[in-house]
């Protein structure tokens, strides 16, 4: 590895986000709030750091990466920002102790959305922004992660969800990535405005409407109260959220030809979306009919939003609640627990093993199968009108097998660490498919506060994992990656 | 599918199952015991219908089966079997209905030991022997399969682990078969022979000896005592089952090159096998520091004696129990669960997901991980010194997609029902992976009698898609497999 383009990379990084800390600051000046000093000193000191990065960095001069560099680079990226992104919560006393920080900063930009705050209401608006931000901010890195980096990298059979933007093809990976991501970012940027305005129209306050647009568009799930979205008791929020929740789980490549290309039918011909559309609408009517015979609520049309609100929620793996989904019956929940472990679709900020991988996962089981009652006849997976080759087959089943081993040494190592079997399930699942709150003692109604210092560095590394489809951290710990 | 040649080999099977019933029959007859009336009823049945079948399938000439109609006819196998040897149970009031009868035959044919009896030892001794005699058949059929059937219809990547036995290679895949599964058998015959004689010379009865010996062989796990093995209290009889446990868990055909050809080296030489001994060893070691860390035990002897006897119990998938291992530390209950996922070799009696596929499964990852480092680099797969296939690779990896598909449907079926979701969870694995018990309300002290009529038989068909590599079963359900 190149210390010194890795450092320059992380040097930019880092002084953007750093920057961004500027906007939390401002609602705790206009609040006269005691916040502001935290604030003030945390963003100094992520500049201060990212100066040296990039005085460390200036003497680079090649801007093509080796692979691996590319994926160290977005592993110590996401670390980096996470270490920067704790400090408020800190250096304010949010809370306690560093690794509370660290957890929330991690849970922030991964888009995960578990919380060891105990009461959120009790802290100041500029430290709830900040909380909320590092969501938005970490959604932006995603798409443009999901799209355009990990694509060309291989990784995990990603070249098949490149984003198809129109532009120029450079030969060189790194313009082509500005490119893309300066159109994604746009759309990304539209529908957050687009839903902030409908908020603010629905009747909350302009750091209401902004912090749960943050919390929906990178399907990450922090709220600036205490009881999530379900504190408004309204329809028409519910509606809203719901929605952008929808569309934040479905790739954002799709969005884009509609919205640039005017091309209506771009979300309906796309295999995965349909996919998507179709799993999510039966998860509705089959829990809504368990639901209402089981009289959970009083009205259908009650039954229905608490039922679409919660599945879309947990499906794209926003985590927002409105409804205490344990005391559902045990069928809803294994169908929610499915859903979660499925997460969104690839290309967009939701979390979970994506949508096209149990596509693909399911096509090539279905092929087995026509093979041993065929065995003569030879079959090609197709997706979206084009053949799947073999080499993408195998690098998708990879990512999945190895999805599993993660899982399992997680779960390892939280059950070493007398966190008990159900828990461990629970909280492992949760974080590493960036979901949030799960079942059992890390419910909707709890959260990860009372867990153990070490438990919370492991769930920590989970979310990092699963939010960075594993490779990118891996290589980190690969010694291959560190060798000049 | 031609019905005749399916009914032939079915009224063979039949018939020759029903004929072992003599041997329970004679227990019973000894004991002058009302248990005489209901087993041979049964075996008349069982011939009755044997003739019928065998009349049926009379005019079928052709020898050479279509891969569907292979498959199609195990899986059929099974499921008479298995409903002829529920016969004797219903029969004789042992069990209060057939779903229970038909629940029991099931877990003993396919070597689950899965029991719905709660007070065992309240049946006489030829019930309970045609009970452990179930599984003993069940074992001679599996090692056939694995071995034998199995990787001739190259069902999920099954040709790896093809019996190489000496002798003809026909063009034909009936004589070959034949000749195989005589060795096997051969093998099969004589470490049973050789257990029961080392338990008889321990002190046991005859029944006890020979009942034990057909649940440790067979990995099946039923014993004539409400307390298992553990109930003799005795350190010969525990280390003699846990050896002979150690031996069913491993592929047959390594024991027969050792036996038959003197190759004292055949185990080492296997990668799977010295897999097998690594795995068990580290588990061994690590659950005896955790429980003597804990102080489970008074006695680093006995400590070592429990942890042994459990862990093989539950690698193999036997599930005989001489420790409430629900009583452990968390973290030495989470190792015996990913044994329990595991299982015993390719070609042994045992369940699971093998080991072998879980070796291809990890090298495929590392080969992943490798590429990604270094991309331009190719990497093949070995086992055993040669090359794995990609389509292989491809093969094993649809099996294991389809082991957790098969899962995820049972498992939603069960909450359907209302069972919890840890039961469910449970249940489904025990079963599907032929273990017996589980842990929760299916655990080493609980029994499966109390659920309901239609979790029975769903958990009767986890235990046969389980046992049967999934296809076989597969077949059953496909439109292609009925047509002519
Ligand atoms: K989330
Ligand atoms: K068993």
């Amino acid at each position: 590895m190149r210390f010194n383009i890795v450092a320059k990379i992380l040097g930019l990084i880092v002084g953007v986000v750093s920057l961004f800390m500027l906007w939390p600051l401002a609602w705790a000046y206009l609040d006269n709030s005691s916040e502001v000093g935290p604030i003030f000193s945390s963003m100094i000191i992520g500049i201060a750091i990212s100066v040296i990065l990039l005085f460390a960095g200036s003497n680079s001069t090649s801007t093509d990466m080796r692979p691996r560099e590319a994926l160290a680079i977005v592993g110590l990226s996401w670390l980096s920002v996470s270490a920067i992104g704790a400090l408020p919560f800190w250096l304010s006393g949010a809370l306690p102790n560093y690794t509370d920080a660290f957890f929330e900063a991690v849970s922030g930009f991964t888009t995960t959305g578990s919380t060891v705050l105990t009461d959120i209401e009790a802290n100041g608006r500029g430290i709830l922004f900040w909380r909320s931000l590092t969501h938005w901010l970490g959604g932006m890195g995603i798409i443009v992660l999901g799209l355009a980096v990990l694509p060309f990298l291989g990784v995990g059979g990603r070249q098949l969800f490149r984003a198809e933007v129109p532009g120029p093809v450079p030969e060189k990976l790194t313009p082509r990535i500005h490119h893309t991501a300066l159109l994604l970012w746009g759309v990304y940027l539209f529908l957050s405005a687009l839903e902030a305005f409908l908020l603010y129209v629905g009747g909350l306050s302009p750091f209401e409407a902004l912090t749960h647009t943050f919390g929906t568009m990178a399907t990450g799930g922090f709220s600036p109260l205490n009881g999530s979205v379900g504190q408004y008791n309204s329809l028409y929020v519910d509606s809203v959220v719901t929605i952008f929740m929808f569309m934040a789980g479905a790739n954002f490549a799709l969005h884009y030809r509609l919205l640039a290309r005017r091309d209506l039918n771009a979300w309906w011909r796309d295999d995965e979306f349909r996919f998507y559309l179709i799993v999510i609408l039966g998860a509705i009517v089959t829990i809504s009919l368990i639901l209402f015979k089981n009289n959970i609520y009083d009205s259908v049309s009650k039954t229905i939003r608490y039922v679409s609100f919660q599945s879309i929620s947990i499906m794209t793996t926003t985590g927002f609640v409105t409804a205490d989904y344990e005391q559902w019956p045990v069928y809803a929940q294994s169908l929610l627990l499915i859903l979660m472990l499925i997460g969104g679709c690839a290309g967009s900020t939701g979390g979970g093993m994506k949508v096209v991988r149990l596509m693909i996962l399911l096509k090539h089981v279905g092929i087995e199968l026509k093979t041993l009652i065929h065995p003569r006849a030879h079959y090609s997976m197709r997706l979206n009108g084009k053949t799947v080759e073999w080499g993408i087959v195998l690098s998708i089943l990879a990512f999945l097998s190895l999805y599993v081993i993660v899982f399992v040494i997680s779960f390892l190592l939280l059950t070493l660490l007398g966190v008990d079997l159900i828990t461990a399930i629970a909280a492992v699942a949760a974080t590493l498919g960036n979901i949030g709150p799960g079942l059992g003692n890390v419910g909707p109604m709890d959260n990860y506060a009372d867990l153990a210092m070490p438990v919370k560095w492991i769930l920590s590394f989970c979310m990092l994992f699963g939010r960075l489809e594993l490779y990118p951290m891996m290589a980190l710990f690969l010694p291959d990656t560190w060798k000049r």
